[in-house]
């Protein structure tokens, strides 16, 4: 929970709150999350006691919180934002306080309330009671507007994040072998991802040689062999809650015979999402970028995802870059850039970075080498 | 993803479906969490991209996946129970697929559909658009029915659980000593949770000295020193997808003077909750079976939460052992019994067991040591 560089200023809450009443909503209802962690600091734990954030259009923010998770709170970025922070014992009706509190700063009954995305349905529903006269709608159309520019701070906290990340694929070698499993791998890279300044480890794939070709394979039993191309895939959260997610493929020993051949055109398709981005072109277009050389040469049909997904205090956020996705791109929009080919029941190779939209280009927040590493 | 001992039964999915036929329910629909995993076996993801198993009141279950997912699905014990497993690809639509798919089942609009009590609301609110002929409720009267009596496997699952957690409380010497700071013993503790047999670290809170008084705190920056009180309480979730937690307190050196007064008035209380176990009798009555002891010694007012929570697939589920709830105790119900004393500012302490409701009484899944453990 560090604030020590504005990465929780108070004039979010502030912003919120007329984005809120520009859209005609009463009330932002936020619930754990990155939502209720981007306006406040608090990392609170989603917990079933309800924990909200109520932003009312007028009057003051409150943070209703179970009384057992009152200090976590008071000890948060939260409180030294002047959040009325209200505690709720073990009997008490949570929901009724956060109704009766935004009845009061309002001065009446809400008419449109907006809810995390991320919500949990039983809570939406106990909120649909608590407020029967106001209609329901997401806040993500509020907030989404809010963190998809991130400031310089949290271009900092992501840069941070990727140097992380950086130095754990610089330490690869030291795990990555024939004769290990890529569960045993893996756990050693899950240790490294903390070690070198994560809190948290988010994910951690390792995919060898055929477990490489399904894009989202964990880590499993399979034992690494010589030869074998290695996808590593993985990304935590910092002290600060920012992500980081990188992926570089390696290969242990001589490569199969096609392998490199499409490596490079995979390696070539990555630099060129990452060069056409700036401002004012679309998410889709970086999404063709990198999907044109791979079908220049033949490997279309082998890339079988997206290109990219938005990054922050969330690992995957707006903006996506897929295709249809016709956001124009600007400064302070952080995204993954990660082509992929995969060969089914062969192998498989992706090239992940985060970068950075900056007034007329592109920053990169990972820099450890994407040539093919043989180990 | 074991299933060799019948953790994941094919009549589950009949049993729902039934449950959900009586309960005058359509559909089920149930996104990644603790409902589709007890249903299926899948451990899915919460990804953005929506994952979905549809059971329909009449027709065959379906398992919605994004296309990336599919391997992992398949690999499952879903697939090994005959659930036809559909992928959607990156640009599909995936609510008109689980839609589609709901009314082909009962070969007509459905009018009632009731959700996992944890589905996002923006999950929530698509399907809303998907079937707008639909009312809408929770899917968790029909499911925490099925999932509050634990079979002979899910009570070994639970055993084993307590088991790997019981070898890292006995290895607490190891880390625990004076010099040292909470988070740097609470990272060692994290690597023994995932060595003595889990797959996950779902928390772990060193609460030492005065932090030992805030029930709820994690680990901080505190250094401990000779003479403190630490609460540890920790747990994880095995490879089974079934979850472990066990609180001891711990001194290091000699207690201050009143400590061991209101410990041992504490091991008391525990002990009385354990023995009043059975079936018949309420949740709330385990609850003030433990109140009354601390009570009774005049430490009520330092005993601020509630008694337990049910254990299962999710750290905290139903029953809850709480004021109120009047929940009778049945054979197969798995909960923690923790009472705590917590003097704020100075230290505190808390006793936490998993049992299990027997044909007659009570088996407690934690065995490890209880009286005042001086390290």
């Amino acid at each position: 929970m560090v604030d020590s560089d504005g990465l929780y200023p108070r004039d979010r809450l502030d912003r919120a709150r007329q984005a809120a009443a520009t859209a005609g909503i009463d009330v932002l209802l936020l619930t754990p999350g990155a939502d209720l962690r981007y306006l406040t600091g608090y990392a609170a734990l989603p917990l079933e006691r309800l924990t909200c954030l109520a932003v009312p259009a007028s009057g003051e923010p409150v943070l209703v919180v179970p009384e057992l998770e009152r200090p976590a709170a008071l000890a948060s970025p939260a409180a030294r934002l002047g959040i009325d922070i209200v505690g709720v014992g073990e009997t008490g009706d949570a929901y009724a306080t956060v109704a009766d509190r935004v009845r009061a700063a309002l001065g009446r009954e809400p008419a449109r309330v907006a809810v995390a995305d991320r919500m949990w349905a039983e809570q939406e529903m106990r909120f649909r009671s608590a407020l029967p006269a106001a209609e329901h709608q997401l806040a993500g159309e509020v907030m989404r507007r809010l963190r998809i520019r991130k400031t310089v701070a949290e271009v900092a906290a992501l840069r941070r994040a990727g140097e992380a990340i950086d130095r754990v694929h610089e330490r690869i070698g030291e795990w990555l072998r024939p004769g290990r499993t890529e569960r045993e791998v893996g756990r050693d890279i899950a240790q490294a991802i903390l070690d070198e300044g994560h809190a948290a480890v988010n994910f951690v794939i390792v995919g060898s040689g055929p477990n490489g070709a399904s894009p989202h394979h964990d880590t499993g039993s399979r034992t690494i062999e010589a030869g074998d191309p290695v996808v590593v895939d993985i990304g935590g959260t910092t002290a600060d809650g920012y992500c980081s997610d990188e992926t570089r493929t390696y290969v242990v020993g001589t490569p199969p015979r096609d392998f490199a051949d499409y490596y490079a055109v995979l390696q070539e398709a990555q630099e060129a999402a990452c060069a056409a981005v700036r401002p004012g072109v679309s998410a889709a277009s970086i999404d063709r970028a990198a999907r044109q050389v791979i079908d220049a040469a033949g490997y279309g049909a082998y890339f079988v995802h997206r290109t990219g997904h938005g990054i922050g205090l969330e690992e995957h956020e707006d903006p996506y870059v897929v295709d249809g996705n016709e956001e124009l791109l600007a400064p302070g929009m952080c995204f993954s850039i990660e082509p992929g080919i995969y060969l089914p029941g062969r192998h498989g190779a992706r090239i992940e970075d985060i970068v950075a939209v900056t007034d007329d280009g592109v920053d990169r927040l990972n820099v450890v080498r994407r040539d093919l590493v043989t180990l």
